[in-house]
């Protein structure tokens, strides 16, 4: 049974997933790329921006391996770029160049219509704005036997968790007291999620936790 | 050096260390027992409440240890009990009966000045009105050589950290999400609390964590 998973979502000590004062040019907030650190060390990352080196290892088999059998990602729109409102020209086509590192179909939850987009390598973008059960619906759909990625950001994981309708969340917790910003797991009301712990891991200064809904 | 030192507390992955609609018969809030329920398994637990069996294992060891090399305790008022405001006859002295567990002087952190209570087994209950710092300063005389463990609740969890007084805070998270109740990791503010992770070790449905702060 396809599943839709949460993945490489970092987390400070007190559960932000960004600090307060987010911008175009800080996307993790003020002083909150302090939370990437353990992730950018890594082979992963290295290769993904184009650079040499990189540790390989623990932190790196997460990263690696948060790719596995996954044949669609859903994703909010802010994690789209920074346009807000309607798309205007539509010039906007992502953070990724020409050929996004993705591959395969990608729905963009947003309130203001647009065709999709062609990319190189396989990426499609799909521009989704009735809600989130049509996204994940059509994104399941697209994945076929694989499964789907919920990419983020952090509203879009808590509306998926408050519906019952994440099957998989995998934490990266670091021991980091941000004191504000955007917290991960809020907003969730009287939603009875359960979960079941799957597998906590110690790295060194990062802790990964692996959690799978229970119905 | 001797420390001051938080463990034993349990929040769920959402941060929360009691869920909503605390009272009287609900200590952990409604539905809140959920976070204790590792902790309740243990031998530890079982010979605290005077009853047989319990498990061994690692769960039980975290709480074992944690009454390792501790000479004196802090607490807030509302831990030690459910009085507010004056301490009236002053008939009230703590949910633990004639001999409480601690066997050392305890340090309550009050508005309401009251003379010192000797209780059996060596545990004596002082009442501190003139601040944290102050508390933490009778706490290290008493002890001595020993470690002062700072026994709750969240609130005072929170000043203590936030004043940078904090040494080591050991956490047990569970694989619940309580939606709301008191988040132990709040009012953090702007303090520049820098932790350092000493250790994670996963067990059967609760993850132990423990760090340690950075001067």
């Amino acid at each position: 049974m396809p599943k839709l998973v949460a993945r490489c979502i970092t987390i400070s000590l007190d559960g932000f997933s960004a600090a307060k004062g987010q911008a175009l040019d800080a996307p993790f907030g003020k002083d909150g790329m302090r939370l990437m650190e353990w992730a950018f060390a890594t082979k992963y990352f290295a290769k993904m921006t184009g650079q040499e080196g990189g540790a390989e290892g623990l932190d790196n088999d997460f990263l690696v391996h948060s790719d596995d059998n996954i044949g669609a990602t859903i994703m909010g729109r802010n994690m789209f770029g920074p346009v807000r409102g309607p798309w205007g020209d539509e010039q906007w086509t992502g953070w990724w160049g020409d050929d996004p590192p993705y591959h395969h179909p990608v729905f963009i939850l947003t309130h203001h219509p647009r065709d999709p987009v062609a990319m190189e390598g396989g990426t499609t973008f799909h521009f989704v704005t009735d809600g989130i059960e049509s996204a994940l619906e059509q994104a399941k759909k697209a994945a076929g036997a694989k499964d789907v990625m919920l990419w983020g950001g952090g509203h879009v994981v808590q509306q998926y968790l408050a519906a019952g309708l994440l099957d998989e969340l995998e934490l990266h917790v670091v021991p980091v007291l941000l004191g504000g910003g955007s917290r991960l797991l809020d907003n969730l009301g009287d939603a009875d999620v359960r979960l079941e712990q799957v597998r906590a891991v110690e790295a060194p200064g990062v802790t990964h936790l692996k959690y799978r809904s229970v119905r």
